[in-house]
């Protein structure tokens, strides 16, 4: 039974919002798991906090119950997801609650993982624990929409970043594009890196840019899983993208050399083949399924702009982040897409804008297509 | 002499500000003048305050005067621009200030106008005044951005419109553009026309959307005088921008036909020819020149991809306004600018950020062209 006053819901929302913010610490380091926050709180006062820090290390709720020791018995635990009920990589959560003698226990979300579903919960329930969900559900859920989105469809949650000058150029009529925006919005892509789990690109950007698409952060980033789309395996086994730190994972066509195949497993990349879909790109559905199957959480695309279209027109792009460089490159530059193109309005792709702000002398706009209904 | 004790920097400035801001009460009424206001200020506390709220009616320094009656005496005017020393519309403002027995005056700015230059302080020095310059200048030259442009240079300041999807089209591949921005986007666009004393734009988009350019705001508008560049004069006499309200002056070019000069003049425009420039279109220069000699301090440019291509590549544009639908158009869209492609990013127009805000469901950004040292 717990012996704390009742919790007013102001202080149960405070609480909560704590344990998002601790749960948050966690990104790019977490993966395939989730961000998880969690916060004891007995008689009005937080006696442990915690998060997930790390996959393969102690989960939120455990940090928490290390710190709050015997003060734990008859406090509220705030936690940001559905203590687990499994044995996964660590004992279940839920048996140390009850262990550690909480008085109730308030999450945010139910664990869509058909391994807990709601099982947490009446582990806690059984055990005479008051239980609650869905407090700050919507911010919840944003903090772990890879992880909600991999869980619930089988596919990793896709950020799609462009960068382009003020009129929507990514390269000048010769193909020139480096730089179009400045060292604070490269560095902010970096961030993005290190926040997905895997990043996108094309055999195109690769063959053209050479670049290596690793998180580089000052205080050290987690390197996404480079997934690179290349039907014919052009890749040169020498490519930044296949020596460099993180893994790769090369998708070929059902037609791609033998020979190509095993000079760039032999450089060390993974290479699988997948059918092809529209203009002999492996299709991204089954890219995308597969990426879900390797509990892939997040994907950022990071590509030229026949693969942008792609996964727009496609419907794959769950959040958009541009760049917009405060430059004008005018007639003859690149565009940010390519495709088929559409010929009234009423085919355009809306956007519900999240944010707008400079970085650095850049404008980032974050946006989410607008699916009707 | 004065009778009031001094007074501070910070009191100077807070006043400065005041007057700054009454100034800008008469945007868009009060072309060709200078918008500008007056406070008057004895013992630290505002005695009269005014602006000069349309062209023809008193000015600011009157305005204020005449509200203070007998206070005036030995207080301290901060006006946004030098008194004049001229007999235009009105009498001289800095005789009336001596009359009124003022004890000091602090300026803005010394009003760069010919006729003005100094003169209106030195007058107030004769009379045994006090006067100051320089409070506020930066702000005062923005408020003054039109005005002091003609006066200088000869030319009117010139602000291009511009509106497009996040990708940088304006218009679909078949061409349809309406409506791309948002209603509050459309709705901003009028207070702009209303800011400026003429619109300019092509007949290429004339003829396509039959526009008629006119400042429809809630509370009444001054209209632009819209201006087209027709070098054939194609535009027929019943468009819009031809029977519309606010004045219409036809650019044509020398080898125009007499047959429909005449028809447009019997419709109410205004005719004239000028020297062709690059691509058959009348030579910006001289069109922005012919403008500033007309007294108009400010364009709006509002026109399609060719005619805002030429005035940026030109050099004409002081300030770009962008209003950026939450849309993506994609492949074959139409572009932002024409004219000759740029090869390499050495060659782009590089903008300083002004301002970004949301505006409805658009992003509005406010830049000027960087021009270097």
């Amino acid at each position: 039974m717990p012996d704390s006053p009742p919790a007013t819901h102001a202080e149960d929302t405070r609480h909560m919002r704590r344990a998002l913010a601790l749960a948050r610490r966690g990104l790019g380091w977490t993966d395939p798991n989730p961000m998880v926050g969690c916060v004891l709180v007995r008689d009005g006062r937080v006696v442990g906090e915690g998060f997930h820090e790390r996959v393969g290390g102690p989960h939120a709720e455990v940090r928490a119950l290390e710190r709050a020791g015997e003060a734990a018995r008859g406090a509220t635990a705030y936690v940001t997801l559905e203590p687990c009920s499994h044995h996964g990589r660590t004992p279940p959560c839920a048996d140390r609650l009850v262990e550690a003698g909480v008085g109730r226990v308030v999450a945010a979300l139910v664990d869509p993982d058909e391994r807990v579903r709601g099982r947490g919960l009446r582990r806690l329930e059984e055990a005479g624990i008051a239980t609650e969900s869905g407090l700050l559900a919507e911010e919840a859920e944003a903090v772990n929409a890879g992880f909600l989105s991999r869980v619930r469809s089988g596919r990793p949650w896709l950020t799609l970043k462009l960068a382009s000058s003020l009129d929507g150029h990514t390269a000048t009529s010769t193909g020139e594009s480096q730089w179009i925006t400045s060292e604070a919005a490269r560095a902010d892509v970096h961030r993005l890196r290190h926040a997905h789990a895997a990043l996108l690109t094309g055999s195109g950007t690769v063959l053209a840019d050479n670049p290596s698409l690793t998180a580089r952060l000052p205080e050290g980033g987690a390197h996404p899983l480079r997934v690179v789309l290349d039907s014919r395996l052009r890749t040169p086994p020498g490519a930044r993208v296949v020596t460099g730190p993180g893994g790769v994972l090369m998708v070929g066509g059902p037609g791609a050399s033998a020979e190509r195949r095993r000079a760039l497993e032999a450089a060390g990349a993974e290479v699988i083949t997948l059918e092809e879909g529209d203009g002999g790109c492996p299709a991204l559905g089954a890219v995308l399924h597969e990426l879900g199957r390797r509990e892939i959480n997040s994907v950022l695309a990071e590509c030229g702009a026949t693969l942008a279209g792609a996964l727009l027109r496609g419907g794959w792009v769950d959040r958009l982040v541009a760049y917009q460089a405060p430059s004008i490159i005018g007639a003859g530059g690149l565009g940010m897409f390519e495709g088929p193109p559409i010929g009234s309005m009423a085919e355009r792709i809306n956007l519900r804008i999240l944010e707008r702000r400079g970085v650095g002398t850049d404008t980032r706009i974050v946006a989410e297509p607008h699916r009707e209904g």
